[in-house]
């Protein structure tokens, strides 16, 4: 069995071809949504004392030479033991024989990495023709990652980004400023959607923080904060009022994300909400007014195809 | 992350004390049964072409400072490719930071050694006192290891075996014998029956071996082969008839053990089963007449206490 580190991972990504990574994540989409994956029930282990959660998610894509298993750790009492709060692997086993091929030891690395590729492919996908500036919800990992594989699907560098505390904002404004961005710190979710058509929520915000009165005809919001009950980041009302919903699993959001809520109060009917992957494969035009979510809570199909991506470049 | 290989796994569990070993497994059991185990349902992944499966099983036990996480793979033409038909490993995590800690490489070896070690187990709580010879139906791998591991467990030395192939029967009875062992290769399953009260099954078996008429009073029976469902080694009424059946997990064994069958076909009730763990707990004495039946399906918990096992050992 193989076995990858983090630093290597690394390596291989920053010489990737971009548009092969945007691509490999589309795939995951398509593969998920048009029947040809095998993707059983997110697995899960919860823990109180110290609190933390872990969960693995698993499944093989049709005449891939490979299944995956992805284990994700959260366990928020790290950081003050100085260590990272996530943590995660990828198995990948050869899908003729069983056999263990590798181990990604990616510290749940390649989890971010995936999840900012859908934030992209999302935006190449529904976001606005003329994107007149970016907004950003949160300042953490994914708030950055998001920007960053943002500014490779559109030429936009003007940002707008309200994180709950002031100097973490500071930080985020200085190091994506030096990445080519000009960032302008909001006091709150409704400024930033006063200003951006393309608005990233990447918060762990447990109720909403943007309202449907905030949010102009023509904006897209990708939200993809809500990865386990509990967590929620939009108005249901917002997704209510929206043209298209699109969900990167219908069951997982209508089980844990911002679909789950519309629905269980009765604001909008499942009939209503379109997988990314069916986007993908069928495209829609946005009218100039449209109000476009894409409510992302994360699918295995993204570890099978960001693993046998990272695989493939190693040869 | 410690990666321990199946040369090293092996040359631990050679030098360890037995009685170790029965002890953790027992461990597992009342861990499983008495609500300190957390185990989520098993996970599955099922293959076509080639014809394969592949199953995890995860949890944790309180106060235990690991979680683990075992994978197994079952391909049945592997075989003929010269690889083994099964594979898998453990992965053990830190239960306060999810941090991974360990890789078990161990192909599968710990999944044999701990389902063997539930048989000596099994024995030791359920056998007749006096057994006046043991009867192994079977001839693999699972068929050795259940022999040589009641030889921890009791001083008989008589055994008899049934398998469907005379050859594999005869190099079972030379492999038996070198340990120790006499070995009587039987006809046919009933053959088996009329001479062991300790009987034990570990056979692939998809239909019934062994017949309620065959079975003597005064006879235990350990069935381990009905690991998935379609899998079937003991007449439903063999178990409606016996005095006592015993389950490693009641909720495993309805849905596709031997108990499923009897129960699914309304020869005995649900509430007629103990689970094993309840049955070390409180210790029940066999009448000298009675038939006693446990039903192995192999839980989680198992995985997590040989892994802790090994860990431990190696300090």
């Amino acid at each position: 069995m193989r076995r990858i580190g983090i630093e290597e991972i690394k390596a291989i990504i920053a010489k990737s071809d971009k548009e092969g990574l945007l691509r490999c994540i589309e795939e995951a989409f398509v593969a998920y949504s048009d029947g040809s994956a095998t993707v059983p029930p997110v697995g899960h282990l919860g823990f109180t004392d110290p609190p933390g959660d872990m969960h693995i998610k698993y499944g093989h894509i049709r005449n891939d030479p490979h299944y995956v298993i992805k284990v994700a750790s959260g366990f928020y009492q790290n950081d003050a033991k100085g260590l990272p709060n996530n943590n995660g692997l990828m198995m990948v086993f050869n899908a003729s024989t069983g056999l263990p091929e590798a181990l990604l030891e990616d510290e749940g690395y390649l989890t971010d990495l995936r999840t900012a590729l859908a934030g992209a492919v999302v935006a190449r996908h529904m976001a606005p023709k003329q994107i007149k500036a970016i907004g950003i919800l949160g300042t953490g990992v994914q708030a950055r990652l998001q920007l960053s594989m943002l500014g490779w699907v559109t030429d936009c560098r003007q940002v707008y980004v309200y994180g709950r505390h002031s100097d973490k904002m500071s930080t985020y404004k200085s190091d994506m400023e030096a990445m080519g961005f000009q960032v302008t710190a909001c006091a709150n979710p409704g400024d930033v959607a006063r200003h951006a058509n393309l608005i990233v929520s990447a918060t762990a915000a447990q109720s909403p923080l943007l309202m449907a009165a905030e949010v102009s005809p023509g904006t897209h919001i990708t939200a993809l904060g809500a990865d386990a009950p509990g967590k929620q980041e939009l108005d249901p009302y917002l997704l209510a009022k929206a043209s298209a919903v699109v969900c990167d699993s219908l069951a997982q959001c209508i089980h844990h994300g911002e679909a789950h809520f519309a629905v269980a109060e009765g604001l909008m009917s499942e009939s209503a909400i379109t997988e990314l992957g069916a986007r993908i494969l069928r495209p829609v035009t946005r009218g100039p007014q449209d109000i476009t979510i894409a409510d992302l809570t994360g699918i295995a199909t993204q570890d099978i195809k960001i693993a046998g991506f990272v695989l493939q470049a190693l040869g």
